[in-house]
């Protein structure tokens, strides 16, 4: 799908963009997109063991390792997540559904076992460590992956109904799903591109933040990105995209709950 | 530093695991390890936007993109930062400081240029929207980093004090410094080595969670990074090193004030 003439190229939808990728690491990263819909074959149990070792070898914040993953194969209940995950079918037609876990859980039961208390599990600190430690191992699943030949999409859906799908994975209290991540083969019939994203003047600072400086390159990103758009029959630029999908409560899925679910889960977030 | 014969087998800390890692994004995955001392030589500029466009690579959250990042390299700024992030040298001593912002200002400025309200952005699903993308961008530059010969740790001290660290690097409303990243060339004098994880049967579930299986693995990881940190002179296991760090809330640096600070931010996270 690529019309321009490097991976920084089709990255920024700007064609002046030539920026060396001199390694695999580099070319996959930058040709990165997301992939929702997947060939018949599956994910093998081995390519799972690597994809899992991958993300255990993300960074972690004082190794605490505050997360877990559900590898979910069977396709009842990979269609219950998806009806729950905002009604998005490739996440029942992906051979596998990863879905994500920030897990207080494992520190409580041993502080439980222990006798010992874990004050600072209550805190909203705490929670949001869980999420980044998290994403920081599943991002190096979704490189992994594609290091082995396998697409994948995350589903920020899943915190659509956090207790309905900690109920269908049988979630210990403390732990709540981050998000979820499908993962298969591409199927090379998609309809899709390496979406352009900002250009790099307008979320990188030298020094401080310069507000008037990156702003000024919001214009250009929303033409570009309405070309991009409209490869694929779809009209709006960045800005009335990003305005939409923040309205409101209305426009969040249910997700303006998390704070009080979270608390009902056992994630006091005070 | 590796004593056994795969680096899988480091990453678990368990000879018996042999894992297979046909490619170079896996090689480099699985032998992570921080780098908190570094050599003389500066991170170029096209060092700099090369790993500016691996993290924005990354997947984000319905295009959002909520991030933006500061590039420190003033000697000043990186001591000031440094003594904010908890009196941690090696902030000042790498020839980059990269401060990963979750930004919410850039969608609340479009909107007060527009004219319309993004009532979304007050809940705390949005803030954990820009943790988390921040995170997923900030794996790929710690890759990329490694893919270039470049070392790097996570600072997640730099939310000790965020509203210093906001004056200092002069952030406008709803934008607040997820955590640092320190990047340089590794010195090869420094004495580190890549830290094993949980048994992956701690962390991976098959269908729903197993708390009692998950768990059974914990003691032997104990002993092996009780082996671990002898090695470096340290004492303590992973149980307990866990249960100090999350003991309560003078265990955290000053960051169970995160949710008020969010709030004075702009980040209200309701």
């Amino acid at each position: 799908m690529s019309d321009l003439r490097s991976p920084a190229a089709d990255r920024y939808g700007d064609p002046t963009v030539d920026l060396a990728a001199p390694n695999d690491v580099l070319r996959l990263q930058l040709a990165h997109r997301s992939v929702r819909r997947f060939g018949p074959r599956d994910v093998t149990e081995q390519e799972l063991t690597t994809l899992i070792a991958a993300a255990q070898s993300a960074p972690t914040s004082s190794n605490l390792q505050p997360w877990s993953v559900v590898a979910v194969r069977d396709p009842q209940r990979k269609a219950r997540l998806a009806t729950l995950a905002g009604n998005q079918a490739f996440v029942a037609q992906a051979p596998l559904f990863l879905v994500w876990l920030a897990d207080l859980g494992r520190a409580r039961r041993l502080a439980r076992r222990t006798g010992v208390e874990v004050g600072a599990a209550d805190y909203l600190e705490t929670t949001i460590i869980g999420f980044v430690d998290t994403a920081l191992a599943a991002q190096n699943t979704v490189l992994a992956a594609r290091s082995l030949g396998l697409g994948s999409v995350f589903v920020g859906a899943i915190r659509n109904r956090p207790v309905e799908v900690a109920a269908e994975l049988n979630l210990p209290p403390h732990v709540v799903a981050a998000f979820g991540l499908a993962v298969g083969e591409p199927d090379p019939s998609e309809n899709a591109g390496i979406k352009p994203r900002l250009p790099q003047a307008a979320v990188l600072h030298r020094e401080t933040y310069d507000v008037d400086g990156a702003d000024a390159h919001i214009p250009v990103y929303d033409e570009r990105l309405t070309a991009y758009n409209e490869r694929f029959g779809l009209t709006g630029d960045w800005s009335s995209r990003v305005l939409a999908r923040l309205r409101g409560p209305e426009s969040m899925g249910g997700r303006h709950r998390l704070r009080e679910i979270l608390l009902r889960l056992g994630l006091p977030s005070r």
